[in-house]
């Protein structure tokens, strides 16, 4: 093969999964690449969202993956013809998105271990839509991992210059307590400083945060950083990696944002995902409407390359033109970086 | 009384509180003010700060805080002449500090309740120096609420268009998980919405943030939010208070930043704080000693007022005249604007 394809998943159709799409590839193809764009979806989607924001974008509709030529300067779209706009409304959560939707990441993730995809970059879902269309996971994360068959792994977002990869994330906060053992931080920094790799970060530094108030001091609030956390960093050192910590949690993400580590381990969902929205997440004033979310969510651990925009569906914006892209154009230029530097091609 | 006095304690002496109230008030004496600065400390470390920064800072030492008069462009010191420099080193952890650095507050507590201080500032103090001086106290927060018999008090972060107040501080994150209980989370609503008078804002508007990941995401990832915080919310929703949520806390912060709340009431320690060190915390690159903090510390509930810098003793740079005053200068400001419209007075 001499060229990649990146593979876009399309999302519920009723979000704005193809809108973002479509406006992301008009920035993303402004400049010439090397690689090739294969929306995975139903172009009746991309057509209406294409019409909705006065896109000029060329699009080239095909049925099976092996049409795609090294032409560079358009969207491909394999189009499985499984979104019935008669069935599904934009704004509306269905059985009928949820399938659709779950289809699209599960032939990505075929065409991706088949090696015709270098990377999938994935649009958002709907949980609730998923579940009533039949598949119960609790996002795109868990699907990815069942289907490539990858018991380690860890998610992970990037924004301004902050990397936070986290322990554990879609647990309530006790469990998360639970869930901080020796064995899962030691794996997920191992899983941080082979990701490095990938973005040419020779032996990257590694931050790691502590789970209590900072970080425990010395046994009085909590005693995971003693019993867990620090063994894992001991362990982890001994093999050559640059871990330092535990971290008191309130400055650990700001010194990252300023340069000190090239990653953070965060002990649970919101440690890690308060201070990379304080950077990603904008809403000039309580109109709603204009909020807008930078970042990417990368699924570290797989045994192939993922991204993903790092927000929902937002069915309320869905269909009125004005939802942003600029996640998604981060999601594809970084699954482009990771796959140029992934060396397993 | 014709004039407001703002009492600053000095803090531990072996830290760097003389030097940033020195260098925060050369800031804070650059424009008249209606108030009086009166320092509760040593006066020999006063001196030696302003000798080694070279400030031209005039400083009035007294004996007695009757002493005082409206004379506004000096700093006044009330010296209790309990931190004998042969003992006590800078940037060193000592007894001798952390029971100073308790006198200087005790005396401010017993002014401020006789009136005789408009409010507090307090510079830090060092947790294990107070232990060893013989003060089984967490921190100042501790104290005030003890020496002052305020059961019912939070601890609230204010920095760049952020007001954070917390139900609970310096716990376990286990811990911080029991400490939710619709009784706290009500109490602390109302702490914020009357310290809006304060600030003179009328009725503000209240962000309560959930405990768990995308605040439990309707009891799927714990039920604290549907056991206690909602509840918590409905109750004081009907006495007029305009409390929202329980948000996600992901984005729950972003968006006060962003304007949509006055305050957030956080859950625990962390919560509240990395998203404020977002804000107020910086260092350039990994050399330690660039870091500054902006930020206050405000105690909610006592019947004083009192503000605090948002940082510790920093033993490390104490003695090197490198220390910020940001935090100082701010944390004088607000109390400055806590009394002028501090009804009670």
């Amino acid at each position: 093969m001499s060229f990649s394809t990146i593979g876009i998943t399309m999302g519920d159709p009723a979000g704005i999964g193809a809108e973002i799409i479509v406006k992301a590839m008009e920035e993303i193809l402004r400049v010439p690449s090397d690689n090739v764009y294969l929306v995975i979806g139903d172009s009746r989607w991309i057509e209406n969202a294409k019409d909705l924001i006065g896109s000029n974008l060329k699009i080239q509709t095909i049925a099976s993956p092996e049409e795609v030529t090294k032409v560079s300067d358009i969207l491909w779209v394999l189009d499985l013809k499984n979104a019935d706009p008669k069935l599904i409304g934009l704004g509306e959560l269905s059985p009928w998105g949820g399938k659709a939707a779950y289809e699209y990441v599960e032939i990505a993730i075929e065409l991706a271990l088949n090696r015709r995809l270098a990377a999938i970059v994935t649009a958002p879902l709907n949980k609730e839509a998923l579940h009533l269309g039949g598949h119960h996971y609790s996002g795109h994360t868990e699907i990815l991992a069942k289907l490539t068959n990858s018991p380690n792994y860890a998610m992970m977002l990037i924004d301004g210059g902050l990397r936070v990869i986290h322990v554990s994330t879609h647990v309530s906060l006790r469990e998360a307590c639970d869930l901080v053992t020796k064995a899962r931080v030691e794996d997920v920094i191992r899983l941080a400083h082979d990701f490095g790799k990938l973005l040419s970060i020779r032996n990257p530094v590694i931050g790691v945060s502590g789970l209590n108030p900072h970080a425990g001091e010395g046994g009085l609030f909590g005693d995971e950083e003693i019993r867990e956390i620090a063994p894992a960093i001991e362990s982890v050192k001994r093999d050559g990696i640059l871990a330092e910590g535990p971290l008191p949690p309130d400055t650990a993400f700001a010194k990252a944002r300023d340069g000190h580590y090239d990653f953070v381990v965060a002990m649970y969902h919101d440690q890690g995902h308060i201070p990379t929205k304080m950077i990603g997440y904008s809403s000039k004033g309580p109109e709603l409407q204009t909020h807008e979310f930078s970042g990417v969510n990368v699924t570290v651990g797989l045994p192939i390359v993922r991204t993903s925009v790092d927000h929902g569906t937002a069915f309320d914006l869905a269909g009125k033109g004005v939802a942003s892209a600029k996640s998604m154009i981060q999601a594809i230029r970084l699954s482009e970086r990771l796959v140029v530097s992934d060396q397993k091609w």
